[in-house]
């Protein structure tokens, strides 16, 4: 039999062979991967110390190696900093990071910005620099570059200068080959997007070619940081439920069951155990395998449990979207739907959908889809997404008067402390049937508003038509019924007119119309 | 400013947290998956030491926990089996596995498997038991779980049994929750479709119903096992360049090249090296940081290279592919296509491409895509797949007098020591440039074929309308210019029929449906 070689790789490793799975494939789909997993960095770091965030991001060309472009991406922003010690392993270890809380961030694989640089060494072999600060009297500036097989910084060096400005933030910059040209366009449009769903940010954008792209914010109005909320029962599971049994300093099992879940209190935690046959008093510490094992089956049975606490969820909110989307697609009908908390596995979340018809979107065959989860745009892998699903598959648009080519749009955000992508580049949502329900509701919810305007459209424009051959007939009729009865005057037909709702001004536009026309025919 | 808390996990975390991206999402998919995983790694096992396989799978049920059922899934192949001292970390260790070197197979990341127990343990909390023998004296028998923190094994018992009957192979056995219900359709799919990319295996699967399916083998012609090959210069980026430098017992350059790279030879080398400026006798263990970046760089314009060296691939081939095709789908046309070997980023790939066209596939407004990836059926996330791409999007098939809805099926298999999956679920394949030209090349030479058989349907039908015309009026033309010349006889007419094609029997069959057709307008 053959030698199998067995190996243990790191998760730096696994991904640096793997990249196409973290959305670095093409030079540029990895270029608007590097800016896109920055951003969303530096305004989660503002989010949680509720900044208005100030975010530059200046790419510039270096020149070409062999066949693609290589470029300088810097990202500052005025976030709050990242304590010295953590700023190596935060940019230059994989799954080392702060987003693994029960909290709604952009952010959820503690890779993305890892990711950026380790795509940006394995390409140049230069190193990139951390330089941050929490506002204080120390600016701590690291050059370094990624151990790939340890999964640890390397760390060339290590500067501390004087914040005499009190600056604050977080600037990154590093070297990275990409392709300019052919994802500028996915590149704007992550940021009109990005604009659009976060009015209080400003953004601002250096392009290669010198141009600069600014996205002033629309409002002061910072949104609630979103909070680490407790894990809800149900959707946990025996390994989360160990670990926190482990870590327990409860001494009983009641109220370990409350102080660990959100929405337990003292009669459920009661009942649960009861049906686990697990006595109220025990040690959390000292529970068996087995009675694990009855706890959580015992959790999964009981369904008396309060849907999950949603404060801690920061949905976009109908005002702003609708302005958002006004500036965005200036449309002639906009519908918001805001739909309230649900909750799938445990994690509560919230869907918005918006559907905009006519004015400047164009017609077309297919929905314009306006993708977002937890304020960030999806702009990749459209038809593997639930929405798209939704859409094309799950909504009848002849039921609502739409027909196709037709001028819509329909965009939607998703909030969750945990979003069920589909991949490690966070750009399609998993089909979780209790997502898809809420979007089919909303997006129902939306449709029936747009055939109602529809539906008055179509009436006003039969009422139009009704008009227009009164307009054209009636005054014909009463001068043809004059000639036969030989009067001279043919009779007042005026008020008649009027009661119809024909005034003299249409009358006269129905004439002319009809002399054209006649007109017409006899020059054909 | 409010605190951060860092944290580092484990990848057995990291994939715990976030198994949708692994393809664990519900619990029909997970079983799908963890069926999947298992089997792939039993051909993988065979496969490398050309032992035709002998696979049995069985699921049973174990009653439910709350709404899902529990399930004990085994699954036992005839493969080289592990050695002892692996068995536990290649099933309990996340990044643990054979498989990242470079050549075919049909695991990749060193993940399904240990996905799959991992799955299992959280939602039941049992441990799994592995068996495995390489045919000696010994069979080794672990119990163990997954400590999901540390991403180590936790080992429960481990037996040595005495192996008299010979025995080799490896039988996993483990218990987890699932949904056979609504998985089924998929799970029976996936063992058809694997039996056709793998006519030299033998496949059993007994479900929860106790129904047995078997899937015999049609061959025994075991295909050669994919041979490891040296990486191809062209996408050997730093981080590689870097590692192998690092290990090379090489005197010179020129020699580091040629041994460490294929399609190098001496000339080859000493070209690279000037451009990089490095001279030829340098020891490669001493290059300095900067001359590693010009060497790549060298490599990247250097546009000379042979083409990577595709002696490592196993296609399935047009014969076996044809006949598994027949017997899949019965079409009435079948075209198969399988393209010389081509290359991305420094990986061989070979594509082949079957189109069938009739007989049994029903018509439909879609086309039916059967997409396969070293021998392994990919079933879900279709979408999102470089074929559907191609097949939707880049082919016109109003050019090949298709016209839907039609009766179309396209079969695709995409081998490669490095298939560019998007997710680690290995579902959708990215769009690489390459494979994508690739495939629509490959596809437009079917579509080819397929529109000149279409014609030729086209004109024999437009032929039998003709003669059918002939043999109506002809023999009624001659009777009436007879009667016309009063003669009694009408002029013979069979020899002008028969070197027009038409035979006596055509002419009866003519005035039969002619008399038919009377009747049927009389009787209205």
């Amino acid at each position: 039999m053959p030698e199998v070689r067995f190996e243990k790789i790191s998760p730096a490793d696994f991904f640096y062979r793997n990249r196409d799975i973290a959305g670095f494939s093409s030079p540029s789909r990895s270029l608007y991967m590097s800016i896109r997993e920055l951003i969303e960095n530096s305004l989660d770091a503002c989010e949680i110390g509720r900044i208005t965030p100030n975010i530059i991001v200046e790419l510039s060309s270096e020149g070409d190696s062999g066949e693609v472009e290589v470029y300088k991406l810097r990202v500052e922003d005025n976030g709050i900093g990242v304590d010295a010690e953590h700023i190596p392993r935060a940019f230059a270890t994989v799954f080392y990071g702060s987003k693994y809380g029960y909290k709604q961030s952009r952010g959820t694989f503690g890779l993305g910005g890892t990711m950026a640089l380790l795509y940006g060494q394995i390409t140049t072999n230069k190193p990139a620099t951390i330089t941050s600060s929490k506002g204080g009297r120390e600016i701590h500036r690291f050059v370094l570059m990624i151990d790939i097989v340890k999964n640890e910084p390397k760390i060339f060096k290590h500067e501390v200068l004087e914040n005499e400005k009190k600056w604050r933030g977080t600037t990154v910059e590093f070297y990275l080959e990409g392709d300019y040209t052919n994802s500028k366009a996915k590149i704007i449009q992550y940021f009109t997007h990005t604009a659009i769903a976060n009015p209080h940010a400003s953004i601002m954008f250096i392009d290669p070619r010198g141009r600069l792209y600014c996205y002033p914010r629309v409002t002061t109005r910072v949104p609630d940081p979103p909070e680490e909320a407790l894990p809800h029962p149900v959707g946990v599971d025996v390994e989360t439920m160990s670990r926190l049994l482990s870590l327990s300093r409860d001494r009983n099992m009641v109220s370990f069951l409350m102080k660990n879940f959100q929405r337990v209190g003292e009669k459920t935690a009661k009942e649960v155990l009861d049906m686990a046959a697990i006595p109220w008093d025990r040690n959390p510490r000292k529970l068996s395998h087995d009675e694990v094992t009855k706890l959580v089956e015992a959790i999964k049975k009981y369904d008396k449990f309060r849907a999950p606490d949603p404060s801690s969820l920061s949905p976009i909110g109908r005002e702003l979207l609708e302005a958002g989307i006004r500036h965005m697609l200036n449309p002639e009908f906009l519908y918001v739907v805001e739909r309230p908390p649900s909750s799938y596995s445990g994690f509560p979340f919230v869907v918005e959908v918006g559907l905009a018809y006519g004015g400047e979107i164009p017609q077309s065959d297919t929905i314009q889809l306006y993708r977002f989860a937890n304020k960030i745009p999806l702009l990749y892998d459209e038809r593997a997404d639930v929405v798209w699903k939704v859409v094309n598959e799950r909504i009848d648009w002849s039921t609502y008067k739409v027909y196709f080519p037709a001028p819509l749009a329909i965009v939607t955000h998703i909030c969750s402390p945990k979003i069920p992508y589909k991949t490690v580049g966070k750009e399609a949502v998993a089909d979780r049937p209790e997502i898809e329900r809420e979007l089919v509701v909303a997006m129902r919810e939306a449709a029936r508003e747009l055939r109602l305007h529809l539906s008055k459209i179509e009436k006003r424009a039969m009422a139009k038509k009704k008009l227009d051959i009164y307009a054209r007939y009636l005054p014909l009729i009463a001068k043809f019924a004059a000639e036969l009865a030989e009067r001279k005057e043919p009779p007042k037909i005026d008020d008649l007119l009027k009661s119809l709702g024909v005034d003299q001004r249409m009358v006269e536009e129905a004439r002319r119309r009809a002399l054209e026309r006649l007109q017409e025919l006899y020059a054909e």
